[in-house]
């Protein structure tokens, strides 16, 4: 898997930085995480292939979310897509989606699905053969939902050299990468351990933007690869992260540490900091592995 | 007044170009025609003053004309505005409005009143002190209306030497620059034509976007000084056009012909060309006054 910044950006278009959108890869999956304004702009200048996409999922309907929606889903239609599109959110994108394609007279040229997700919930809300995604109850100023991605369980490497000097016919591999035994045509058994090699452990990638300080979303999101957690705001701003239920960087960096992550990304800063090095400056001191996130750049989770 | 350009494309973000709005000024007032998503980048990208701006024009519903709207308009409620906006536009718009606020859960800082457009009319939609702006029906797949902005007569400018030359108190000057005479306290009657100039004539801009060719646009728009007109497609896309209730470059060099207009500005580009010197060398050919329209550049009109 691997997760491309798109916006950084909370509340406005300040100091170069744009709202937020992120495009998760998996394998041959493409998902879009948020579409705040300008996400097809955004999408155009980085030359990002998303024709994939079949599934967008919103964390909460404020406008620095989901205000590049009807933009981009609209023109996928000018281009004269077919695929299905299912939209994850928690409840009212079906309203909003319906509505403005009525007055804005769209004819889509392909179908919508709409999924109401349970923002109080932490449970699997789509998977595919490769991942599962799971939301996260984020702790905001309205219904508000992180999410999971987890790879599900790769298939055992088979070792090459087996199949020949045991003459494995090809009909018996695909069980033998899910973990059998070989019977041989002698009738010995050859064990499971001789013959593969473990894959790739699965790895995790969580999303989670909007939200004040939650122990829940750290119970949640505990051991993922990959962390991506909002810092609107520093220590200086504390009170206003209070009030308007977003985090500081030292907030990202102790949901990092509890949840025992593998590497943080900060992103969602308030448009009162021209730079961020105090945000970096202030997580650090709780977990060393952050970094942050930059519009148009790439993660390998 | 003068005129800035926003946004140059149709449809899509192609070749740099963003989607259509345009800021006018007159005198301290200031208008935003359309409003494209990616608006608001665009003006925080110009440094453009619109802490002035009272009413908004949106030509029609489509959105490539309208999706900038939502954040821009909530953007101003987070800066905490409290001065009134004012939103025209043909039928639709309170819906959308209205339904994105609610569903999205923004508490507006300022009042929005909604000033319905009839589309298949020519009339004055709204006053002030200084200019009249007039709906333009046009020729579109949906109720689309263009704008005329008329700068209203303005008064006669006073010739300083006669005020002190004739002693004239500054209580009657009011009166004179409106256009009437001076007695002195001797009874002498000094006619108006002596003691003031003519001032600037009043200017006037159409825009017109998005239509087909229209005669009656031509009609409405006759002597106006810059009008802007759509040229989506040049002569080899001419069958798109009419599909698409779109103009060409020639079409709208012939409008501006046919109405006498002082110069013609055109934009609303298709994404298929990545330049327009076609566009502008089909519309020289029938009327020579052209530019093209270019983002980040004002017009004085």
């Amino acid at each position: 898997m691997r997760v491309t910044i798109l916006g950084t950006s909370s509340g406005g278009p300040f100091h170069g930085r744009h709202f937020t959108a992120q495009v998760l890869e998996a394998g041959k999956h493409v998902f879009l995480l948020d579409c705040g304004e300008g996400t097809q702009m955004q999408i155009f200048k980085y030359r990002i292939k998303v024709d994939a996409c079949r599934q967008i999922f919103i964390s909460h309907l404020h406008g620095d979310h989901v205000f590049g929606l009807m933009g981009l889903i609209t023109n996928w239609s000018l281009k004269k897509r077919t695929e299905p599109l299912a939209l994850y959110a928690p409840p009212g994108l079906r309203e909003l989606v319906e509505t403005t394609l009525r007055i804005c007279g769209v004819r889509m040229s392909y179908p919508l699905e709409f999924h109401e997700v349970n923002a109080d919930q932490h449970q699997i809300v789509f998977e595919n053969e490769t991942v599962e995604v799971w939301s996260v109850p984020l702790l905001h100023r309205c219904a508000a939902s992180g999410w999971i991605f987890r790879e599900k369980p790769k298939a055992r490497n088979m070792r090459p050299e087996k199949i020949e000097s045991l003459n494995i016919p090809f009909s018996a591999i695909p069980a033998i990468k899910a973990g059998a035994d070989y019977q041989m045509p002698n009738g010995q058994i050859v064990p499971n351990s001789e013959l593969t090699l473990d894959p790739l452990p699965p790895r995790s990638y969580a999303f989670c933007s909007d939200t004040a300080y939650s122990e829940t979303v750290a119970e949640c999101v505990r051991g993922v690869d990959l962390l991506y957690h909002e810092a609107t705001f520093t220590d200086q701003h504390i009170e206003q992260a209070a009030y308007s239920f977003h985090s500081t960087a030292r907030h990202a960096a102790t949901i990092a540490a509890k949840a025992g992550v593998g590497r943080l990304l900060l992103g969602h800063i308030s448009g009162r900091y021209d730079d961020t090095a105090q945000h970096l400056a202030e997580a650090k001191t709780i977990f060393e592995a952050v970094e942050m996130a930059e519009e148009g750049k790439t993660w390998a989770v």
